[in-house]
């Protein structure tokens, strides 16, 4: 009997990460040296509390429509393991879970505090008497992981992001003469700037009407000011891509800033209405939106490119752990040079966990202009790639997609409950 | 010598209002009555300061694309022309623009506002000697105008809707055993909840883990926040639809309750993060979404119902002109009954204007019950047609929809100058 395979969703999810759950089903199927294949609920809290669902019992209809559904179809969480040393105990159980449903493969498909965990693990099973082998899986909307040239998940962001600048410009331009006049659009990326700098994708190479406010750059508000308004002057209009984390000199997030009144009261609100306010105070009427988790659940503008990355490490995934790279996470690898001449050719590769385990990859200076507030050709060569073509999901007669709903009907437990 | 046509968009501008555009520009060009067809820049504003773009200069690569373009593309407005009697020269005016242009026939793209001023127009052309044949064409997201079954632009708003509520509950659903257990999206509506209650197509009969609060009931906090407690507690998590004009028992905003602080600091923000601080204070992390111009934009998720439509007004408003039918606007009919078994048949009728300018149509109390914010069965047969059918616009190789821009080259100006 071969030995089985576990795979789990961790942290944010995205609008792909269930293909990438989908390729790994299909890989370890088609994989002789892998038997059954579980899904832990909710992350390596299911494997703790030996909450594993029976991928084989849902219906091929299901595992294919699951390829095209956005969120985590099997659970995520936000869960940082303790270090081997300060609870041995939890690791204990971890390996005692596997070895009692005999998973010899555990995948883990997470952002870098996940690659945290995953090297956590690989390192456990040696030390708990259980031949482990754990694979990570790169995924993030945010693009911040190191090693790899690009994440799964953030290439459908990035194209609902661009779409939305597109189309909100256009409804901007329209109404600019006797309306509103600025525009501003709140993005995720309390960090990095990637999912703002992506909004550059729908403007001219000079900018245009379009300014675009990352983390990395301290947030200059006369500067600003006076760049919008030349903005206004020159085009009648003008729109605003600020991530959620963008901070002052000091760095202080804007969010944040002048949160309490005399009485303590906490001011709500994100980034995007403090934008507006310098709009109005200039004289223009503005508007502003959040996209908050719309920009990640949006598998609807999904980007074929990035689908197929997911797919792809979700299959590379299941090679490196049948042929025993124990924390190892398959990479997104980019052909160099070849973005110059328009063309985009990528491979898989692998890279150790450690380098992408809590770090994180900011937007170079050289990818952003904070003069002008627009991105570099040199970041539009590379972002460019990364929202092409469209992978529509199917649509059922309601004119709604037609997401997956999994079963997930959880293995017969076979071990006492997990008290905490 | 046939007499020409002029066409212009007013008011807030939708994802299928340049799909009018485009079948009027179509219609006019097939109808042996109509000689040229100008667009008039921003509105009644372009008609006034003879801004007239000539169509016929557009290729038709440019006018086929015109039907998939979000916003307005000859420009839109929000003015309000006084009445008749207390400036008779801006009437005097406008008509003198048509007839320098040998404009008879003129086409206003708008809602109730939008109709009022096609009212006045209808009844000054004979007031000031040119015989001009005024029709309207209804277009809102809002979807409150009378008169009409429903309002193009409003379908394809209530779809993107559905699909952002579809999408982010099932990220939610993900995240929630960790993380975030609410979630709430603010949708536009300053008085009539239908795009609010779109998001109920997402969710099951019974409302499953969503709330809706539509202005048109007052929210009642206490009830409300028991009620998402309950919700969480059945779910473990649960989302909320709330538009922009949601108020209180004494008529008061959301968004602009408790907005001085004790230095008259005017808060920032919508009715979303208010809702959101609701859940925090029930101790549930939440998260929260504001659509704005993103829901009329997104022309990308239109809805083919909508999109036809929407076509269908325009070239039946060319129709009416051409009959001469002065002061009437084209309207979608529902065939009474059929949606009883899932079956949508429309047609277009003819209104008179006057049963249009300056009304609103709310939500029926029979389509939404407020003790478990949902909507009704019959509003559910109501709103499900409306979203049906995908109308995906093509798209550049740049994986962004290949939208329209159009040259608007301006007639040659045969009249002074409007001072104004």
């Amino acid at each position: 009997m071969p030995d089985n395979l576990c795979y789990a969703q961790s942290g944010g999810v995205t609008a792909v990460i269930n293909t990438t759950a989908a390729a790994v089903i299909a890989a370890a199927a088609a994989e002789p040296a892998v038997g059954r294949v579980f899904a832990a609920k909710n992350g390596v809290l299911g494997v703790l509390h030996e909450e594993l669902a029976q991928t084989w019992r849902e219906s091929k209809t299901t595992l294919a429509a699951l390829a095209e559904t956005p969120g985590g179809a099997f659970g995520s969480c936000r869960v940082k393991l303790p270090a081997l040393s300060d609870n041995p105990n939890i690791y204990r159980r971890l390996m005692a879970v596997f070895r009692a449903h005999k998973i010899r493969y555990f995948l883990y498909n997470g952002g870098n505090d996940s690659a945290d965990t995953a090297l956590k693990l690989s390192a456990a099973g040696k030390l708990h008497g259980w031949d482990l082998v754990c694979v990570g899986i790169p995924k993030t909307i945010d693009n911040d992981l190191s090693a790899t040239d690009s994440c799964p998940g953030f290439g459908s962001a990035a194209k609902y992001i661009a779409v939305s600048i597109a189309e909100t410009t256009l409804d901007l331009m329209s109404m600019a003469r006797t309306s509103t006049k600025v525009f501003v659009l709140e993005v995720m990326g309390r960090n990095a700037g990637w999912l703002a700098a992506a909004a550059g994708l729908a403007a001219e190479e000079d900018g245009g009407a379009l300014l675009i406010l990352p983390p990395e750059a301290p947030f200059r508000r006369a500067h600003f000011a006076a760049t919008l308004r030349r903005r206004v002057q020159k085009f009648g209009y003008a729109v605003v891509a600020v991530s959620e984390g963008a901070r002052d000199g000091r760095g202080e997030f804007l969010a944040a800033a002048q949160s309490k009144d005399a009485f303590s009261h906490r001011q709500l609100g994100g980034v995007a209405p403090k934008i507006a306010e310098i709009a109005k105070e200039l004289g223009y009427k503005s508007h502003w939106a959040v996209a908050d988790y719309m920009q990640r659940a949006a598998r609807h503008i999904a980007s074929q490119t990035d689908s197929e990355h997911a797919a792809a490490l979700g299959a590379a995934a299941v090679k490196l752990a049948v042929a025993g790279k124990n924390g190892m996470a398959p990479i997104i690898r980019r052909r160099a040079g070849a973005a110059y001449r328009g063309i985009y050719r990528w491979s898989v590769g692998a890279a150790p966990l450690e380098s992408i385990a809590n770090r994180e990859r900011n937007l170079p200076a050289e990818y952003y202009e904070r003069e002008h507030y627009r991105i570099t050709p040199a970041c539009r060569r590379y972002l460019a790639p990364l929202i092409r073509g469209e992978a529509h999901p199917k649509y059922g007669k309601n004119g709604l997609p037609a997401y997956a709903r999994l079963k997930n009907i959880l293995a017969k437990k076979k071990m006492p409950p997990w008290p905490e």
